[in-house]
């Protein structure tokens, strides 16, 4: 039974992918051929059912069935699952289901609506009311996304008025200085130690743990990459750490587009061998001929880069 | 079996609210009883799971639901189901299960994502096809809630492109020029006539009718107001029917406030004896007792207004 | 020499529009009758060089021209000026150029940017300190036209820790819970009072005056019905108040549409004498024969509306 | 004198700072060495006044004599002069002023309001009229910072229409497919060429080149990496166009965060000696001790990388 997350997580919690097939089903098969990719490459986490796993496409009994069948694959690796919906009780719901099943706890966006914070503030009390206040939660930051930008004295407020939420899902963008405030909050005596993953497909990863997150939470075809680069960083070998980053960065950057990106991340992983189709659902990205050359050939470019010496740990 | 929708459709088709009962179910019962009310104040059809009906914040069962209770009361009278989902597949299904039941079309927003029109185009031309060609379409276009303003030069080449976009539910703000540029077009050879239903809670109903609207397609709670309106103003009696509607006005606009507005539609419903609970499902509006002393006090003075002689058809 | 505006400010500031010539400059000799007729109808300020007065699309000889021609013109009536500028050297300067000649407040808006309530709060921390702290401010929130929604909170912390920020234009939408809130909390010892006055075209003037706010601060081209409701309403007639108001209401919620309102009000007040030419600055509304005989009529059934007995003061 | 931009022009195209004192006067002094700092780079054009160059910051004056300073250096080197403004009546004073000065063309983004396609694509044509058709156009299309998305499409056809619009400043974002539908479009008979410089900071320019872009026009510190990335690109040396152009990557990333990139950007020049202070016009960017520490590493690590064997021209 994996451990709940909490307020010292850390490491890389790998945002999953949906594995579709052609048709548009959810490939299960693939789905636990990709668990084992992610958990092969070293990551600390799965985080299910986000944004990227086209959770808002599926109906609730596909969300369940992922659930199961990642659940029952993962071990004892922690899988967060989002659980972000328009309505409370459908949220609420989900959040219950996967705790049963096993998960660690649960990734909450703020409702759509007008982004004054008053409203945000209460929709959280309000989440964690809803859900039970045993449920771990991960409060995602992602105002390119959702139109809701998030001053760090909120996310303070609310990390220290809810002992449940414990991990934040960093991408404001920029975001690097809500980091070091975030951090430099704590240094105050009663102020909770928050978890930070970071998102924005990794772009700053070295620069983020720099300033003091805890690792990353987003879904780089190329866990590795994410889970090395902390690793050095962890070991106390910054430049040997960024400049393993550094290699990956051009792939990296191209996968981080939005919305596009996603068309291409399905592409590498199933290129990988660890899902049977990139087809992502509708509306969704479509991969035209142009657009998987030019993925191919920076994955051609990423391997010649990685044939040099590459500092390991 | 009622008459599927069309290029001529025209009158009121009432946006109705979803009851739930104060635990957060869907109140069947009263669901019932809100189609007996807006069939005996009058109106040509009835729209189902809107926005403010709630849609997005119920399960699909819920809404396969609400669609077999609606349809099983609503006789003969058209039915419009609002399928919008950020889900392609999820969008067909409803539709194909509306269409199987009676209803006699579909509502459809445009998709989150980019205000580019391109994409806006193909994702129309996606949903027709998704659905089937002989699926009728109300094209919702209402960018003060989804962020997506259209040209009426779009409007227009869906309209001439896709036979089964026979409807626009009309909503930008400002629109009336709109209304009149899209009956201006149609002065051209070869030009298919749109069935206009505008929306916006009615803010500007005479306005509208008088540009070249076919009628409403809003929840007002006072859906008789709509109905006369309508009715005087083809009658040719153009001042009475805005005589008429000036009476409402004031309790028209103080519900027309986008989110907050529901929930003084939905106290109003339950105080006219139409549904039983006045509850949104959360996260939705709630009213404090200020709230609804000032709407009682607006429905008093709506009752006194209309003590005067009022015109009728 | 005109009072300086203070937490205790009331009535009707009636934001100005800035008439120009059919060729595009400024129109002093109609700005000069635009303010007699202002006076005229008994409002209790002005407010120059808003949203609604174009200032954005004048150069700064053209702004600091306007505040001359006005403050010569408005004897011992409070003048607000609308210094928001996406440079804080310009807004501070013309502040100053503002003060110096006699104006009683500056009126500022959120400078562009993420919505993040940390940003917006230091942003008027900034302000402040560039135009001085004697200088009297109005905080204008609204969020429909910047996209940056402020909470009650926040307005209550500025109010609390700027001394100078004494006023609130009030124009949040749906916005009457948060009029109750902010007199809500002045229950609290140590709360400093704000004056409220409201916006939005004057659309929910009644309910706001009743919820607390001290006036409005709006442009409807029928000042006179600005002036009345607020004066009955403080005289405790409050039926009266709305029954005044509600004949103005249809022509009101005419010119109150974003943008192509402010064509409607010039249309008007070029009617009534008040100016001579129509024209707004392009890029803007341009009234088309049909918007003009929309207005006409609206005009007319006025007129008739308010041939009946009208309570007065 | 410079040559007019036009349909054809390629290269890189710098967007120049506006460098200021501390107390936040224009440094003629700074800009002049700045003028020549990009010339010594090889860039092939300047593009002056743009959002980076925080133009809504200045005065009318201020923009004069910046324009004064630049074309009073620059020789004959092609200059672009950034000339939006909320008025119209600006815009095209401005772009008068340029022109007689000598620019080689103005920068236009479309104006605020709704993103209809209709609005912009009448915009463009109100700007085409009001600065005269014999000044050629570079229609920046950003909508990230604009919230204004348009088709290509769109684009297209203003292309068409306006023989003036000869230039595509491309920042869509994700927007590579863009640039292959615009050359794709050029492919039929009678479709005009279009000059596509990409910016967002330079982040996808290789991928850009290989689709058809003409070149960068974006500000990066290192104007000399867009420079030869291009070059190498221009000489069938793709891959080592990208292999220069991926060891600057990490830096350009860094400063290619929205808003506060800026500081980053005026941090790098002032370090490089090209600009006296790396100071914002407020509200601006402000760089931390932590900000400048970051940025001497990348720098640090950018020299570093730079060491190895380079491919040149």
């Amino acid at each position: 039974m994996a451990q709940l997350i909490n307020r010292q997580s850390r490491g890389v919690y790998i945002i999953a992918a949906t594995p579709f097939t052609d048709q548009g089903a959810v490939d299960h098969e693939s789905l636990r051929r990709l668990v084992d990719f992610y958990i092969s490459h070293g990551v600390s986490g799965l985080t299910i059912l986000g944004m990227m796993g086209e959770a808002n496409k599926m109906t609730g009994e596909e969300r369940r069935a992922v659930i199961d069948t990642v659940l029952a694959r993962s071990g004892d690796l922690p899988v967060v699952v989002g659980v972000s919906d328009p309505g409370m009780a459908n949220l609420a719901e989900l959040s219950r289901y996967s705790m049963d099943k096993g998960a660690s706890g649960v990734m909450v966006t703020p409702a759509a609506g007008p982004a004054r914070e008053d409203r945000i503030e209460a929709y959280f009390h309000d989440v964690c009311a809803a859900i039970g206040t045993d449920v771990p939660v991960c409060l995602q930051d992602f105002p390119l996304a959702t139109g809701l930008p998030i001053s760090s004295a909120l996310i303070r407020r609310l990390s220290q008025a809810c002992d449940q939420i414990v991990m934040l899902k960093h991408e404001d963008w920029p975001g690097l200085a809500k980091i070091s405030r975030l951090r430099g909050d704590e240094t105050a005596a009663g102020t909770k130690r928050l978890s930070i993953l970071t998102g924005n497909g990794g772009l700053y990863l070295p620069q983020e743990l720099q300033r003091g997150a805890d690792g990353a939470m987003t879904g780089f075809a190329y866990p590795e990459a994410l889970v090395q680069t902390v690793a050095l960083h962890e070991a106390g070998r910054r430049e040997e750490a960024e400049d393993l980053f550094d290699r990956y960065l051009p792939i990296l950057r191209h996968e981080q587009q939005p919305g596009f990106g996603l068309g291409v991340r399905k592409y590498i992983l199933m290129r990988r061998g660890a899902i049977a189709s990139a087809a992502t659902r509708a509306p969704g990205p479509k991969m035209s001929p142009t657009d998987m050359a030019e993925a191919d050939r920076l994955m051609a470019r990423l391997a010649r880069a990685l044939q040099g010496d590459l500092p390991r740990l």
